[in-house]
Order: C-alpha cells, then sequence, then structure tokens
C-alpha cells in the first residue's frame, strides 16, 4: 500500500518513533494514523517498554493534518462514490481517536518538539506526559484561518492548559515558540539547541529509569479517573490498588531494596 | 429610565463597548446588566460583528456592583414592599446572568482592563476570550472584606484559573496588578501604558481577523463543551462539525486560497 | 498509647498545629492522622478559628507515610492476625481521608513548607489555601521508586495544578524546590529564609483578619463546588447564600463600617 510513515527503534526500555514524512513536515496522514494506532495496540500489554518518545525527521515534529487526504476526500465527494459528509466526519474522527490513545498510553509517552507543532501535531504534544519543545519550534493551531475547525485537537488543549489560554490561542489563530508552549503547560522543558535536547531526554529517560514500571502505569491510570469519578470512589479504588501493589514482586523489592540501601531491580 | 450605561459603537467587524458610569468608576448597576443584557441578545446571531471590545470610561474598567442599588434593595426591604431575600437574591443573580452570557458569547470577547477591576469587572475579566491589563491596574474581590461573598464571580474564577489560586485569591481578599492578573492567567497580555493598550488591541483585532468567523465561533461553543460532555461523544459531534465547515463556503473559500496562495475573503 | 504527634497552640483566632515527630521529619504515622482527624473534628463548628497553620518541627514540613506502620502491616499480614489487603488498604485509605477534610476545612488552612515535603506532606500541602514555601525546601512523590502508587496523593496534586504537570512529576518522580513549587501553583508565596516564612505568614494572618469569618466559609464551600454542581444551579444557590450574608450581623457591619470609615469588627 506504502512505505511506512514511521520509523520505529527499540533501545532498552524505550520505543523511539520518528515520524517520517519528510516532504510533508511529517504531515498526519490517514496511513499514519493507521500506523500510530496499530504501534499502541502493540504496545499496549507489552511490559518490557517502559517509554515511548515520538518526535519527528528533518527538524519537524508534525506540521498537522495531510493535504493531500483532504483532497482525496473532496475528490471522492464530488464524484459521488461515498458520502461527502461521512468522508471528511471519517478522516477528521481518526485524529481524535489517536490522541486518545496516545493521552491514556500505559507507557510514559515523551515529545521531542522541534520546527512544526501545528495542528494534529499540536494535539498530539498536548497529550504527552513530557513534551520538551526547542527554543524555535512553532506551535499553533491553523484550522481557523483555513475555514476550518480543530475539532479533535482544540478539546485536548482545553484538558492541557485551561479554557483560558485554549480560548485565545484557538480564536486568534496564535503562533507561538517553544518558551511559550513552556510557560503555558504545553510543554514541559526548553531546549536550547539540538545538544540540549538529547541531553534534556536522556535525563528523562533516567527518571523514568528509576520509576517501578507498573507503578508508572497505575499511576498514569489512576490520574487520568481524576475528574471523571467521584473522589471518595477515586481514593477507594486507589488504596486497593496500593495495597496490591505493596505486596507484589514491585513493591517487595522496593522495600528490600530501601532497606538494603541499593538501587531497586528496576532501576539498574 | 435613565440614560444608557453604556456607549456603544462599530467599527468594521468589532463592536466597542464603553462602561460609562464615570461617577462610580464604572459599577455594575442594575440597568447596566439589563442593557449589557439586550446588547447580548443583539450580538446573538449578529454574523457581521465577530469581536467585542469591552472597556471602561475614565481610565477604570469596572469597580464591581453599584452600592444604590444595595442600598436601594435596603430600603424596600425596610419598608417591606418586597421580601428582602428575594431583592437582594434578584440583584445578585443578574450578575451571574451576564456573566455566563458573556462566557459564551459567540464573538470573540477582548477586555480591556485599566483602573479598578473589582468584583463584578473583576467576573467580567474572567470569562473573555482575551484580556488587556494594564501594568497598575487593580484586581480583586473585595467582597469578603464587606461581610457578604462574591456569590456571582467566584465560580467564574474557579474556572478561569483554578481552585488552588482562586481560593487564595478570595480567602485573602488580594488586590494584585496587571502583572499578576497576566501571571495567574486571568488576563494574557500586559499594558505598559496607554499607548501600548491600542497597540495590543489592535493585534489582537488583526489576528480576529485571519480567523474564519464560522469557524471561530463554532471552535469557541466546542470548547466550552470540554469537561460538560463525554469526550468520546464530543469528538463526534465535533468531527460532524469538521464535516460541515469543510463542504461550507468558508471551507471551499479557505482551500481555494490556500491553494491561490492569497488571504481568503475574510481576512482581506 | 502514644504522646501526641501535634503541637497545639491557640493565638487568637489562628490554630498553630506543628507535626511533631523529629526522629522521622515528621512523618505522618496512622496515629498522627487519627489526631489531624480529631483536631478537625474540633475545628468544623469552631467560629472562633479563622486560620489554622500547619508546619514541622525541626526544618521540616512531613516527609510522607511512616515506615514502621508498613512494617507493621506487612508483620501482621505474615502473622496471617489480619488480611494483608484490608491491613494495606485501611493504611493507605487514611491519608485520603484526611487530605478530603483538610481540603474542605472551614477556616484558611495554610501550610509553611520547609525541608522535606513528599507523599502524604505533598498531598498535605496541595489541599491548603495558602502555600508558603522555602526556597530549599524538597517537595515531590517518591512512592513510585519504592514500587507502590501514590494512591491517596496524586488525585490531590491532579486537582492543585491539573493533569498536565502532575503526570510529569509523578511518573518522573520529581523532586523540586520551592521556586518551581510556586511556578506550578502548588505553593503561593516563596520563602528565601527563615524571617522572610514568619513575616509572609504575618501577612496572611493580616490578609484573613480583613476578611469576614462567615463569608469566607461560605465563599470556601461555594468554590469547592464548582465543577460538581451545574452552573446555572451552583449561582441560584449561591444568590441565596449572599442574599443571606447581606441581611446577617457581618453584612449589616460590613455596610455600615463602609459608610463610617471605619474597619469592621472582624477587622480590628
Amino acid at each position: 500500500m506504502s512505505d511506512s510513515t514511521l520509523l520505529i527503534e527499540r533501545f532498552g526500555f524505550t520505543v523511539h518513533v520518528t515520524l517520517n514524512r519528510p516532504e510533508s513536515r511529517n504531515a498526519m496522514s490517514l496511513f499514519m494514523l493507521t500506523e500510530l494506532d496499530a504501534l499502541f495496540d502493540s504496545l499496549q500489554d507489552d511490559r518490557s517498554v517502559r517509554a515511548v518518545v515520538i518526535r519527528g525527521c528533518n527538524g519537524h515534529f508534525c506540521a498537522g493534518g495531510d493535504i493531500k487526504d483532504m483532497a482525496n476526500a473532496r475528490a471522492k465527494a464530488m464524484a459521488a462514490t461515498t458520502d461527502a459528509t461521512s468522508s471528511f466526519y471519517e478522516l477528521n474522527r481518526a485524529f481524535g481517536r489517536v490522541m486518545l490513545r496516545a493521552n491514556e498510553l500505559p507507557q510514559v509517552l515523551i515529545t521531542v518538539l522541534e520546527g512544526a507543532v501545528l495542528g494534529g501535531g499540536f494535539g498530539l504534544a498536548c497529550v504527552s506526559d513530557v513534551g520538551i519543545a526547542a527554543h524555535n519550534a512553532q506551535f499553533g493551531m491553523p484550522e481557523t484561518s483555513l475555514g476550518v475547525i480543530p475539532a479533535q485537537i482544540a478539546p485536548f488543549v482545553v484538558q492541557r492548559i485551561g479554557l483560558t489560554q485554549a480560548r485565545r490561542l484557538a480564536l486568534l489563530g496564535e503562533r507561538f515558540d517553544g518558551a511559550e508552549a513552556v510557560r503555558l503547560g504545553i510543554a514541559h522543558f526548553l531546549a536550547q539547541d539540538a545538544g540540549d535536547i538529547e541531553k534534556l531526554l536522556n535525563d528523562v529517560l533516567n527518571k523514568v529509569k528509576r520509576c517501578a514500571p507498573e507503578a508508572n502505569r497505575n499511576t498514569k491510570a489512576l490520574m487520568h479517573r481524576v475528574g471523571k469519578v467521584e473522589m471518595e470512589k477515586l481514593l477507594d479504588t486507589a488504596a486497593l490498588e496500593f495495597a496490591a501493589a505493596v505486596q507484589s514482586a514491585e513493591g517487595t523489592e522496593g522495600t528490600v531494596a530501601f532497606v538494603q540501601k541499593r538501587p531497586p531491580s528496576w532501576a539498574q
């Protein structure tokens, strides 16, 4: 059908994913969305992977949706081979599906945000656990300036940084750099240059290493339930998870390592 | 009944509203609330208006509720012509009604925050899409220092900046300047002087101009639904709205203009 | 059973609580949690107390849970005198109970955050109305590095600063200082040294003094309802509370004092 749009490499407990469509600043084609979906499927129960790093090739993270997919959907609509509304609906909805899955990926999701971080790329940044932003990256939602809406992106921006800043960013079509992205809470760490990015990424992965894999997985899932479940019930369930964690292999190893003043197995 | 409390002017796609009660630093009287309500009614379906700017006359945004209305409600209560509780209830509730409507105004709502930004004025700042704050403006909720509660204001402050800072501001009766308002996310842009305010306002309106009017309207409404509707359902509806936007006059013009490398009609 | 783990002193309208387990950097034992619970019971309807300050002895706020309680729960489990899961569950759940109660304490809750502010101590910081952080304090959730989860803490961190930063802090096991705590919104004021802490605390208590006690109590409860109750209903109830406040002794005194240009009784 097509060459893969993703380069996937494994080092230790980390899967490194490179969005690889250099001809379009790694725009998210439908095929790329399908490949990301399949990747997330394969990672769902893979306990050997503790971190996933997503970045883009050639100095760009991702410039948004792919114009060719849009043109195809238009052409199909013109040729009346499909219902136009359903073509556009399906194309658009695929973005939100990937955002939701990325948001709740069991592993720690780290994005490296260089160059264009626009539209769908901006959305993906907004669902990562850790964002490392190059100071000269360009963030934004260009949709409204093109006459359409950031339908599958804006909701995750609101979740990320609150309505106050999200409404300003979307309604003014703001473009901004890495420093502003960190100030707003879209990204977490600011990199001054390429060397700085690798150093920060290395620091982040070392921190992930110190955290017990199952504990991290369960903590992430717990935090995603806040605001969706009534607080007393949330705490009840969480206390049961705590009791299970204490009695698990990880909890035992953590306690023994602490007493023996050595790093636990997962941090070695 | 009374002269209007609002000066309303139209330039291009923007309605400029000036709160005009200089004798009381533009305190929000019941009559002003009624006039704002009527203005919002008239704007609801007016597609020719894309931005609404609210500011105050004589160097103040708005000093809060009007003491005379309060005195009147007290006098009526004393005279037993009305039930006291219902007088105070109606007076207070009118503020929340205007805040809610301002919050969801279809146009981009911009507030220019100078001088006193207190009580109801503070609430109005908290529901604008874009706030431009003078560095020497004075923000705060003085209610608890007067023995009453910021009943129709505090909820919007919590929505604006989160419980963490809102609880501190309200329970300490904090007063703070424009720089702190921007740091907290109550306002977005900081102006050093009067010239700076006009420059920032002009920049903001130019940015609004680049965004398609219907797209902006629908994006704003979409963002307001986040947290109220379950995420999967929200994304389903949003994808349908995207499909409609693509096929609309705006979506077509946006695509054609992009291909022809010219600004779309709404940005000219 | 044991000496008290809390030093409790009363000055004017303020109750000063010192966590007093110097041998363990004021780690929260089950007994300390029980004592905090009893303290909160006694404060619930005490209108003479308007502020509660919690700090730790010997330069530390609180280093988290108590390892001895954990060891006891393990020992009981080994000896099969109790069901292991229920022992760990009860131990853990007790933290969340205290966090919830501290969060909604009717008085203004102020935490002084020095030295270790870890685990349960970090959670307590996250439910205070005002946090004063020493620049060299050490904040963090060490749980995942020990193979367990911050089950009763992480949910309050998400409520405090949003998911974006909470997920980074928890999943990387971040440790950070007072300046970062203030930047993230975990604490509100940054102290450079011990003298600075006392000065800031004094300022905060003077601000509490200016706010009417019942008005503050009702405002705090109102803000806690935001997001739990539909906004229109919330504003309806709040307007009724406003009407009651205006007609109360406090509301009357506030108005009279304002007209007479003197401080109201509660501020004298």
